[in-house]
């Protein structure tokens, strides 16, 4: 097969995984994709370091046996704790969804907020990756562990919903302009998250990684040469009506073509 | 050693289960505890059966190993699916949280809602130890998920929590005079419970399963011989100030004492 045939592998720590398998679609819709998502893991996000490295090298080492062409960590908290141990391990190439956003954060300038998991914003990854990049970048982090609950709870556009972003989002002084989702569940919350903070410039951890993918396409793995829609296969470690229920949220549609794998 | 004075062992999923300890103590002044945590996997609230079953085997057997008299599973969610098995390895007794709040289910008659996370209200635990002793009885089984999220985020007596609450519980008919909360988290919760269902009766599977562990002493294993206060031990699977800070809420006191555990 040509390699630019091959599909991307997508990896998520839960369903919120599949906003960017979504936005992947979109930007790229003659790859085929292939997800694989750690539902029985429960959200990573109040996990330890060694445990999101371990389960997130676990998850990508079964993904990389299906022989992608790139690998994608769709989501902030492994990113965070295992895209170097995957980087190293992996036989092709591995985006995370750290640099994406950190690279649209220091473009931006000014005061940034950002916001992600316990384990994500305690693993300082985002404010490195910016500082890195603009230092001296004023940058105001916070933890919103119930966002991700909420998502995947899929109260979505919903005054109770609203109250806990305006909770979280107002511990973020108001002279920053923009603020970072640094967990790719946060997208859907967006009806809630831009009316308690109008005037707020967005950047969505897990659109801008989509938008990297379709950059390493072009600057070197080769696009799909087949002009018809490609397929998108979903590998779940636990499925169940509930599972599916959410993810269609995170997806825009139904999710078929589910298998439960071990 | 006289094996009356051994340690009592208890195995939360969580921080969740030291609102168990509280109760214990309070009961038991006089006994040592050993409380083993597994704060490194995140909630088991929705993990799949067969996970929670291994986590749960895996703690206990660590718990063991320290030769406790009994051990007591403070987890409605890792009763409903790793009790039996852990009863078929422990050396010593094994008590869950099901059966003490399904007991006083039973007794107190009449339609019960039943509150839970997905996973324990997936498994039916409740359900069926209730129609066992008592058939017929009506139950509202509903799952909460954001709830425990709520307890370990420690927005208690919280005009968001009460929203959240009246959202859950407004789903169980108003003729469920009982309601079980069949999380050892959610008793921290009883501010908000309270006002969003006032007349409610109230059945803690915690407290319950921590008054169920004192008639398991009466009733064979004894009580401690000593008369000082007895000593508290927690081992943490992962231990964080935001660990401690939540941990702190369902102890009713700091966090002392505490290892980190692999």
């Amino acid at each position: 097969m040509n390699p630019r045939d091959l599909p991307i592998g997508v990896l998520g720590s839960g369903l919120g995984g599949l906003s960017v398998v979504r936005a992947l679609r979109r930007i790229l819709p003659f790859e085929t994709f292939l997800y694989l998502g750690d539902t029985a893991q429960g959200s990573y996000g109040n996990k330890s370091a060694e445990t999101i490295a371990r389960l997130t090298l676990h998850a990508g080492t079964a993904l990389a046996r299906h022989q992608p062409k790139l690998l994608v960590i769709a989501s902030g908290t492994a990113s965070a704790f295992g895209l170097a141990a995957l980087q190293a391990a992996a036989p092709c190439p591995v985006l995370g969804a750290i640099e994406p956003g950190a690279q649209a954060a220091a473009a931006a300038g000014g005061p940034v907020g950002i916001i992600g998991t316990a384990a994500t914003i305690r693993s300082g990854a985002f404010e490195a990756a910016i500082l890195r990049r603009s230092p001296g970048t004023i940058l105001y982090p916070l933890a919103c562990p119930l966002l991700a609950d909420l998502a995947e709870e899929g109260w979505i556009d919903d005054p109770i919903t609203d109250a806990i972003c305006r909770r979280y989002l107002n511990q973020i002084p108001f002279e920053a302009h923009t603020v970072l989702l640094g967990c790719t569940a946060h997208a859907t919350l967006l009806p809630s998250l831009t009316r308690v903070r109008p005037g707020t410039k967005w950047l969505d951890c897990g659109e801008l990684t989509a938008l990297a993918a379709e950059d390493m396409l072009r600057s070197g793995l080769g696009f799909r040469t087949a002009s018809a829609q490609g397929q998108l296969r979903i590998l779940l470690t636990e499925d169940s009506p509930r599972v599916r229920e959410s993810g269609a949220r995170f997806l825009g549609e139904a999710l078929e073509a589910v298998e439960q794998v071990g």
